[in-house]
């Protein structure tokens, strides 16, 4: 009696046809969830036009009792009393068929490629992330800022930057030396993309105690990986009053708490992708394929405490490897002030340590200007985290508070300090210790889903040589 | 007992000075409420030295006994046992002083003006509301898209639009007919800044069902007035079987759902500006003044339904209004057809309805190409939401699902088919009806916050001539 309050009613379902089987089955879907609802069609009643229509891809709606199914692999079905053909999709033409189609063909077609299982639940899993963020900032009280996209400043040197025109390229105002009047531009000086809201960040932090920006960031820079994109989103929390242990205990916090909000909330679209590894990686041999299962990485990540290493101690374990001796690295560390490489992150993180690793105390001059300098003279209160399979998915630090010292580097970086009179303000009246770090939104949802590509878990990426949709 | 178990403990608070009165008494604030705390320093035994440094901006930290306060005002305060400065603030140079700054002088500070009373509630506030967006779709099973700022695509004529470019401006790349060669571009092509993300936020309506986007949007425009940016924030929901009724439904309780969370989690914060405000007006002649106070004016919009006016209905109505007749408008409504200016919205909200307003059922030609027709082929399925001093908050529509009538559409406003294959993709494979509609950001908070200009209600506002720090 229970059950048949629950079943044995009418219902309403719209939605896109997955698949059509034996005139009969309509596995429907509507984007809300991974799993379709079978709806049976009372296939002797319905026209034959109709039942044509029934293609992959085609909307429709039924209408019809919802009722135990009496098929394996599902609970529920609609027995479909009604259906109308809302849209066609001609299966000569639809691309996006029931079979294998590789990545790179779904990213040709990324306006279509959400509608198939796997791009679904990423794009789901992506938006319950992202409100994971938001959720675990907030309810600390945390201020979300929104700093600005379009600046005028460009010394933070985080990377290459696109310019930002409305000049008109084919007939540029030119001043009476002959150079290009910014004047006359929209914004009456040269502006690009923001690389970074850290810096108007900063201004606010000194103010609201702790902030958080959540938007996009740009990079002109040629990189063809799998973990590189031209226009990618970023989160940036920024706290007075934090030291760099502070900051690293937020970071290590932060991530287990969108992690777990993805597993407690995204169990169905985690299980699918999960399914999905297993299966892409029978292909491979033995030795590459993963350890553990997508599952299992994520429970590990929260079950483990990120181990932290200082840059120092790092430089003597890569010193003292296998493939460093061997000279299997490209880059032989041959003494301490190297930059790491990601072979030699993933080094650390995915054979040494096997878990997610902070390294800290960086030299200071391969690291930026703003970051505070330790006492040793040589080294800064920087950190990144290092993610296995990611790479480096965090990079903060403790900023330098003292006036004094960071218009020292700047000077000596040659970073003109009229141009950032407002991000010295802060240091001027009222400066305190305070610290921050970004992480790359699309590393983390890389992570969790387990994909390969970052260009599989953003909506139409950007890349050199790809601005389609 | 009770009560001696919450005051009389130790604590340590880090934050500014606001002020310092009588050598004794510091209003502290940290940035995460507008009530500061007051802190009590016993003078007598505090250095000279050091009572000099507690000045207003400085970064201070105080250790003591948190108890009842004796004086009015606050009903607690930190007796001090030990204070420390961390950073001074030099009385003479740092511009936030305790007294009445101009908007204009505030602007011109933006990296300060936050650590103002009024411009701490604002960002609170507008943080509160960014949270209320997500919090409100999130709980509709709605997925959160993140649709390209840098955009390819230029045919939807919802503005002028900036231009992104890593060609250097004083070395153009030409091709062999002279004119500028993108293909040396970044992306191999001319690319814009986005001005909505509504066409992708379409293709994803299809496949996912319900989703929207929150993210910046630009406008090339040199609209110099206190409701526009050249840089904003939009919220854009599209849900797929929507009609325009479900979709006006949708906004109208959107909005009024944010509102109350506002009211809900901002209570001191819109007190504070709730003062400001009638503080602000004191100066203006009583017939310009509020009818309303500003928590009055929330809760209105919250007990009241929108009213809902066909563009037919508005025209008779201005057409027979006193100001038309009188000539009071700058732009007399002679006939059905006319574009309403916002001195028309205004008056139907503000004289006529006395409340919020959609309008809906456009004239087809002053209308986007995407609405969809309705029967009497010549007005569209439009609708946009107007709100008392603010003019138009939301613009939205059901779309035109129907293939032919769009390409024709499309053919009739020269708009390239080629281009858009993507877009018109959803049409041609599982067409159905949907719609959304558009909020701009900062207009909202404008209204939820009582302020006049724009610029006062983002952190670093871009407008033509300005884009500092």
């Amino acid at each position: 009696m229970l059950n048949s309050s629950i079943t044995l009613q009418e219902v309403n379902a719209k939605g896109w046809v997955r698949t059509f089987r034996n005139n009969q089955f309509i596995a429907l879907n509507d984007g809300s969830t991974i799993n379709n609802i079978q709806c049976v069609v009372d296939f002797e009643n319905t026209p034959e036009e109709t039942l044509k229509r029934i293609t992959t891809g085609a909307a429709i709606s039924v209408t019809g009792t919802l009722a135990e199914s009496k098929g394996a692999g599902q609970q529920y079905e609609i027995q479909v009393a009604k259906l109308q053909i809302l849209g066609d999709s001609d299966p000569e033409k639809f691309p996006m068929q029931p079979k294998k189609h590789s990545l790179e063909f779904l990213r040709e077609n990324a306006h279509l490629r959400v509608r198939t299982n796997s791009f679904g639940a990423i794009m789901r899993i992506r938006s319950v992330l992202s409100f994971a963020v938001h959720s675990y900032f907030q309810q600390k009280g945390f201020v979300y800022v929104n700093t600005p996209i379009i600046t005028g400043a460009d010394a933070e040197g985080a990377g290459e930057m696109f310019q930002v025109t409305s000049l008109p390229l084919d007939n540029l105002p030119k001043t009476e030396e002959g150079n290009i009047d910014y004047k006359k531009d929209f914004f009456g000086k040269h502006t690009n993309l923001t690389v970074s809201g850290q810096l108007e960040g900063e201004t606010f932090a000194m103010a609201l105690g702790q902030i958080y920006t959540f938007g996009p960031t740009f990079r002109a820079e040629n990189s063809n990986t799998s973990r590189h994109l031209a226009e990618f989103w970023m989160i940036e929390p920024e706290v007075a009053f934090n030291d760099l242990d502070a900051n690293m205990d937020l970071a290590e916090d932060f991530i287990q708490y969108v992690i777990k909000y993805a597993l407690d909330n995204c169990a169905d679209d985690l299980k699918f992708l999960e399914a999905r590894l297993l299966e892409e990686e029978k292909s491979k041999p033995q030795a590459e394929r993963s350890e553990m299962t997508l599952l299992e990485k994520l429970n590990f990540v929260l079950e483990n405490n990120f181990k932290r290493v200082s840059y120092t101690e790092a430089i003597d374990i890569l010193r003292d490897s296998t493939p460093n001796k061997k000279k299997k690295f490209s880059y032989i560390i041959n003494e301490w002030g190297a930059d790491l490489q990601s072979e030699h992150e993933r080094y650390l993180v995915e054979k040494h340590f096997k878990c997610p690793v902070i390294l800290f105390d960086y030299p200071a001059n391969i690291k930026a200007f703003y970051m505070r300098l330790n006492e040793d003279g040589k080294t800064v209160r920087a950190m990144d985290i290092l993610f296995p399979g990611i790479g480096e998915i965090v990079g903060g630090s403790q900023r330098e508070e003292r006036y004094d010292v960071l218009i020292e580097k700047m000077k000596d970086l040659g970073i003109d300090e009229k141009e950032l009179y407002w991000y010295l303000d802060t240091r001027r009246f009222g400066s305190a210790v305070h610290s921050g770090f970004g992480l790359g939104f699309e590393r983390l949802v890389l992570f969790v889903t387990g994909m390969s590509n970052i260009r599989d878990v953003i909506p139409f990426p950007r890349t050199p040589m790809n601005a389609e949709f």
